[in-house]
């Protein structure tokens, strides 16, 4: 590895940013309005966190990740639409995300209904359009089904990370031992990430993090730092990313960035 | 053709019901209130009119629909999904469906959007778990993306029948001359349901359709009715009724109810 982690995920968020760019359906196209809010709310300061797991998982399973950028970037579409949902009044009733207004502060509840079923459907279609496998296709609608993005409490970060290392794994046709090892690493990471989530929320201001601050306290909501304790969360924390590390070693591969995404993870500061 | 259109109707009816009942998480699996959402807002008195017609484009086409039940109840999954979304406080805000409440009413708005999502993504998967057709699986997203049912105003039913219709041709493997008269079909059937709808909405009450009638004109809706008139709508639906029985005669096949369908959703009272 001669980059280091920094420069790995700035070079891969770039390109998952010309993706979701350039396979957006463009703003003028009609129904305009929508494709405007699709475009909002996707379009912006996201890290991209699961997309670039994604590539880091094909690329430590030995494939090139540049011609899967499309159902990798799917990714952030089904992020995105999670996050709209989760903004509109009925449920966190939120105006602040990645920076700027939430998407139906903007565009109005009805559109921010509507743009988050579309980006979900996008997501499908982009799927759908670049892979024939439909285990993989099947992986992902079920880390974001009721039983799980959808329905989960604690641990809904981590159902989607999974799906998309996961993702990256069955789209480099690795074998059943790698998806084995990479679904743990998911898993240990997906968790970490929710964690530490969590402890940012309780520690950094609104401004820090370009999302409201305080929130899972003032909502009352079971996070790991709520109901462990803050000292045991950061343990828990530490045996995690230990998994983590663990099972990207037993993917192995001449490229393999993924142990130094999860501590990347777990030391991020917003 | 031994039975009668009623006949055909009632026994896929039947059957598509059985899958869904079966196939649907169980309503005391957790997240329990989203599957008892999933459940309400489904199971019910629908009319299974998308799932019939991909068993009888499937059937037309040479296939046996019974193995393909699956993926074509996953199309009352989608048109439910939007049912429930559309009838959301923020869009249509309606609080009878299907001669009962609509869910959001009973389980409230926060469940109400989870719950379209879930059967929106639940769709996906059961797509996904049956067929290793990705053609199929993108057919079906991009006739509900944002360039079809979602952002489509008066066409919004043409484009999910015509999609429904489409999968079962794909499912069924046929040729690319039988999809091209399926989607010619399917354009047509479909808009001509869209006409009786818009039509039944004036003329019929609440009671007799199990949903609100009159809100087209309450809420200024572009309809065929009111972009044309009653008579000129009238006329369209005889000619869409002869396309679609003439793509019909295109597809031929042992047994095929095509024609008998769309003869059915033209004439049919609710």
């Amino acid at each position: 590895m001669t980059n280091s982690i920094e420069q790995y995920l700035a070079r891969w968020r770039k390109e998952v940013d010309r993706t979701l760019e350039e396979n957006l359906p463009p703003a003028k196209t009609p129904p305009a309005i929508i494709h405007e809010a699709m475009r909002y709310a996707v379009l912006g300061a996201g890290k991209r966190v699961r997309p670039i797991l994604a590539v880091a998982a094909a690329e430590a399973c030995g494939a090139n990740p540049e011609p899967l950028l499309v159902p990798f970037a799917a990714l952030e579409l089904i992020h995105t639409y999670s996050l709209v949902h989760d903004d509109l009044p009925a449920l966190d009733d939120d105006n602040l995300r990645r920076g700027r207004k939430t998407t139906h502060v903007v565009f109005g509840e009805a559109i921010g209904i509507l743009t988050g079923d579309a980006l979900l459907t996008e997501a499908f279609s982009w799927l759908a359009r670049s892979t024939n496998n439909s285990r993989a296709i099947r992986e992902v609608a079920e880390a974001i089904d009721s039983k799980g993005m959808i329905g989960g409490q604690v641990d809904k970060t981590a159902k989607l990370i999974t799906g998309s290392v996961v993702l990256g794994g069955l789209l480099a046709n690795a074998s059943d031992e790698k998806i084995a090892a990479l679904r743990r690493y998911g898993e240990s990471t997906g968790l970490a990430f929710q964690i530490v989530d969590d402890l940012l929320d309780q520690e950094r201001t609104s401004e820090e993090l370009g999302k409201t601050a305080g929130k899972d306290v003032a909502q009352g909501k079971l996070t790991y730092p709520a109901l462990i304790g803050s000292g045991a969360a950061r343990k828990r924390l530490e045996e995690l990313l230990q998994e983590a590390v663990d099972n990207a070693a037993v993917i192995g591969g001449r490229v393999n960035y993924l142990a130094a995404i999860a501590r990347y993870i777990c030391e991020r500061r917003s």
